[in-house]
Order: C-alpha cells, then sequence, then structure tokens
C-alpha cells in the first residue's frame, strides 16, 4: 500500500525592512505556482513569512512592532495567496506574526502557522511554543533575538490534525530542537511534521556552535523524524538578511530520517518530494511500536521538572 | 575552564558459543591494558561483553539460558577485570546479563552494565530499560531477538552520578532510540552517557532499514548528545558472531553532536579521546538551558500515555 503525498517546501530568500506584504505576496505566489506545477499538493512556507525576522531589531515602541504583525488572516494582503492556492487545489501553511485581542481588549502576540487544506478550508492554527532567544534588550549583540520579548508561548501546545490523506502537526523553529516536539505530535498519531524557520547562523551566546547550524537543524530533524516515524518538512527563511546570515538547507525527510529534498540555494527556491504516508508504518509498528515499547513509568521527570536537578556528592543509585 | 577526561570505548569483535569467561575477559584485559598506555582513565565496554549475543537462539531450558548469566559481580572469572583495572587506576563499565535472586528465592534476570570507579568502587549498576524484540518464539526468523523472553525491564530506571569528575549516567543499546533516554539522564545532569550495544545489521520485521543501521546508529546518539549538551560513548560487540552481522560503529561524540572517535573494524578495538566535561556547558548554559526554555506544560503526553492516540475524524484543534 502507498499513500502518496507530493509536498513542496518553498523557501525564502531575506525579506528586507521596506518590503511591503503586497511585495512579499508576490514572490509567494510565485512559488506557490511554481510548487502546483510541479505537482506538490502541499505547500509549506517559512516561518513569520510575510515580514523580515523583526526579532533581530529592539523597538521601544509598541507600535513599532505591532507594525510585523497580522490581525486577521487571510488579510486583505494575504488574500490573494488564498485565493490562489484554491484555485489550483493546493493546500499550504504559512506562518506570520499574530495580533490577536481579548475579549477584555488585550492584545496578543504569538508566533502562529496556520494550515489550510486543499479546498481552502482552514485546519489549524499553530501558536509557537519554544521561544528562543531573550526577553530585554542586550546591546552587547551585533543581533538581537527578541522573540522573548515580542511573543508570548502558545498556550494551546501541539496539536496533530487529519488532513492532506493523513495525520499531521506543525512546529516552528527552535520546536525543532526539542525532542519533546516530535513527541507529543506523535503520541497524537502525526505522520508529516511541516516546520519553518528562520535561523541566524551566529549565535552569539556561545559561537563555537556557529560552524555547525547546518548540521545541527538535519540532526534534530532526522532524529525527530526517525524516532517517531515521520515526515519532517523544515523549510528556512534564507540569506542575508538585513545583513544577518539566516541558514538555508530547507529539507524534506522521510521516517527513515534520509533526506529526500534539499535547498541548494539561500534565496526563493522549491523543492518538491513524493511522500509515501504508509512508510511510516515502517517505523511506528515495528522497532517504535510505542505501546509494545515505550516505558512511561521511567520517564517522570520529563514532564515533572522544568530543568535538571544533578545529584548530591552522597546520593548513591543502585548497587 | 577544562575539566578533561580521557575516555576509550572498547569494542568486541565476536564472541562465539563456545568461548569461555576466562577466554573473554583475556581480551578485555588486552583492551584494557591498551586503553591504559593511552591514557585512558575510564574505558566503555559493550552490552553482555562476557558472552554471544544469546537472545539469538530459542532455548527451551531454562538452565541453558541462565548459563549466560553472572551470579555475582565481580565472579571468579571477572575478578582478575576487576583487579587490573584497580591496579591500572583505570574505571570502566561492563555489560553482563545479571541473575539476581530475591529474598523469597526468585530469580530474576536483568540485562546489566556495572560502572566501577578508579579506585575500584563500584558506582552504580543499571538494568536495562527498553528491551527490544520479542517475547517468544518466532520461527521465521532466521535469528530469534528474545531480549524480551530472556530478561525483565530494569524496574529502577535511569540515574546519574556523580563519578569521574562529572556527572555520568548508564545506558544500553535500544535504550539510545529513545530520546526519553538521554532527556532523563539529563534532567538529573549527566554529563556523560555510556552506552554498550549488540546491534544485529539485519531487523526482520523490516529489512529496509538494514541498509540504515550505521546511520541510525549515529544519528540517535549524536541527537541525544547534542539535544542534551552531554558526551555520549557508544561502543559496540561487532562483526560475524555466530554468522549474525553486528554493527560495529563504536564513537566518542561531544556535547556538538559531532563524533570525535570512531572505530574502522568490526573486531577487538580501542578508540580513544580527551574529552572536555566543561565543553557540555556550552550547550547547556546556552540554547538548551532548561530551566529557561523547557515547557513542560506541553508535554504531558510523554508521561501519561504510552501508545498515540491518533486525533479522530471530527476532532478540531485551535482555529
Amino acid at each position: 500500500m502507498t499513500r502518496p503525498l507530493t509536498i513542496a517546501g518553498a523557501q525564502l530568500g531575506p525579506i528586507e525592512l521596506g518590503h511591503s506584504r503586497a511585495e512579499v505576496v508576490e514572490r509567494l505566489l510565485v512559488l506557490l505556482r511554481d510548487a502546483a506545477g510541479r505537482g506538490a499538493e502541499l505547500v509549506v512556507f517559512p516561518e513569520l513569512a510575510l515580514t523580515t525576522f523583526f526579532p533581530r531589531w529592539w523597538f521601544e515602541d509598541q507600535r513599532d512592532i505591532d507594525a510585523f504583525f497580522e490581525r486577521s488572516m487571510p488579510g486583505p494582503d494575504t488574500a490573494p495567496l488564498f485565493d490562489e492556492a484554491r484555485r489550483l487545489g493546493v493546500g499550504f501553511s504559512l506562518g506570520y506574526a499574530e495580533l490577536a485581542t481579548d475579549d477584555d481588549g488585550t492584545d496578543r502576540h504569538f508566533n502562529t502557522t496556520i494550515l489550510v487544506e486543499r479546498d481552502g478550508s482552514v485546519v489549524t492554527r499553530y501558536r509557537k511554543v519554544h521561544l528562543p532567544g531573550h526577553e530585554e534588550h542586550e546591546p552587547w549583540r551585533a543581533f538581537q533575538h527578541l522573540e522573548r520579548g515580542y511573543f508570548e508561548p502558545g498556550p494551546e501546545g501541539f496539536h496533530a490534525h487529519r488532513a492532506f490523506g493523513g495525520v499531521v502537526g506543525l512546529a516552528t523553529c527552535n520546536d525543532r530542537r526539542w525532542p519533546e516536539t516530535y513527541r507529543v505530535l506523535s503520541l497524537q498519531g502525526a505522520e508529516l511534521v511541516l516546520i519553518g524557520y528562520n535561523t541566524p547562523i551566529h549565535y552569539p551566546p556561545d559561537p563555537s556552535q556557529d560552524r555547525l547550524a547546518g548540521f545541527h537543524n538535519e540532526l534534530v530533524m532526522a532524529a525527530g523524524a526517525y524516532q517517531n516515524g515521520m515526515w519532517v518538512v523544515g523549510v528556512a527563511k534564507a540569506g542575508a538578511e538585513a545583513g544577518c546570515d539566516l541558514l538555508g538547507e530547507s529539507r524534506i525527510i522521510a521516517p527513515s530520517g534520509e533526506t529526500v529534498a534539499l535547498s541548494t540555494s539561500v534565496g526563493d527556491e522549491v523543492i518538491v518530494a513524493e511522500c509515501d504516508l504508509d512508510l511510516c508504518a515502517n517505523y511506528k509498528d515495528t522497532l517504535f511500536d510505542f505501546d509494545r515499547y515505550r516505558m512511561i513509568e521511567h520517564y517522570g521527570a520529563i514532564t515533572a521538572q522544568r530543568g535538571p536537578i544533578p545529584p548530591t556528592n552522597d546520593e548513591g543509585g543502585p548497587r
């Protein structure tokens, strides 16, 4: 049996500060049509795909921050993307900064991704759970990473949904470095996880990691795919954006952990693969048959404590 | 600051059914002295390092199974290894089949690893938690994998200990494929995880995985190292044992996920690396600062449910 789904990763090159939403959506439409022409049924766009990666700058005025956010999705600038996707019969996921308003009028800011089916129906939206970086202005950095200042973490967690003939989950950028992300989705039966990212190659807190950015990107997504028997699609906003180098290396990864499609530029680029969702069973029903093999009675610390609790000097274990 | 610890992986080639414990211990002594001569302070031996990988055969008589087990550690045959290690001032970990007896006289069988400090003191013993394979004889297999028939899972779980100037944890073979293993140890502050394995290259339930055995071995240990900022040492029993090919590729992996030492044979072979335990902080104090970044409120399923619970057709998520 096979259950093929043709998926495209629509990598974006840099979006500069002065680029309008309309200009960006024009680029998304070019990528969408390219992907559709190559048979894609689902197109994965990056995280924060409508603007430059604005958390790299410190803004003092909340109105300057809010200018990067969408108050509705679709909105006037993004409606053409939704319309064209429906016309082409192509689904998509799209990352954007979401400004929601509570009933009491409080503004809430999320790093959000929306998933849209081929008929134009909204499957779900996901609000990023693992926000990296820092909360306050850190002037020693050449570029800030103020996600923790500009967004709040998604309060709803991870959710898998039946869509595109399988079970699909969403995650965003830094989420992909945490094995819990894949595991929680996989425990909901996810067969496919879509991940957009903006990954600065330079990591100021430990520059020794810079040369490993591509290796780590592949490592975490391949491990997540293999250890959960899932397809993983990781799609970058790439290239020298406002003088800050962002990793490319968008990938479509099989449940074996093997990359079956890889971008080769740091610009706008479509990668495509036919993904057989039935391949997940090769792993989910054998080596990673969770019902048979997981030992949850020994995993308690994972949910009981946030940080490490090292043993004391005197503490003995089983002898 | 650096906190160097020189670690050796002592890979073993095949041990055949007719080999005595005394013969095997002679080989372990050769590897131990080789490692000590190369500066090793800690030598990691494989899983079930004293015998052939006996779960590949179906035995009907419990006495035939028990013949592969140790009733004491050290015992008469293994005492020379403990003595020589103490004399050399070298610590070690050693995997073996443990036959313990409860107070009521019940025999209990574990797939166990012991960790011994440089002064000969026992740091801990670990009983394997994730037992792969099957419980009953499956005659369609060329080789059985009866770990679930011959052992019970370790009831004590994973424990990290202060030893060798750092915090050390043990895991065994199949444990390394489960991200929970590394995470639970890391949540106890582990900076170093020692893993012995016997990994048949042919996986009868899904032979499409056979060509990927080496890739998967590296993938899971490198991801465990990186995602937890730990050193990981994986050591094989390797080669064509009783006609069954076992993976080699013993590795010492840095907290970056990079392999810094790799075996190149499928026989008895020592690999050595100077491991700076302070490198762990590069990751544990930055990107993987668990206290700051883990989001345990969204990890509940990991400990609450063993197997997947897929969404129903009608189930909607956040929209």
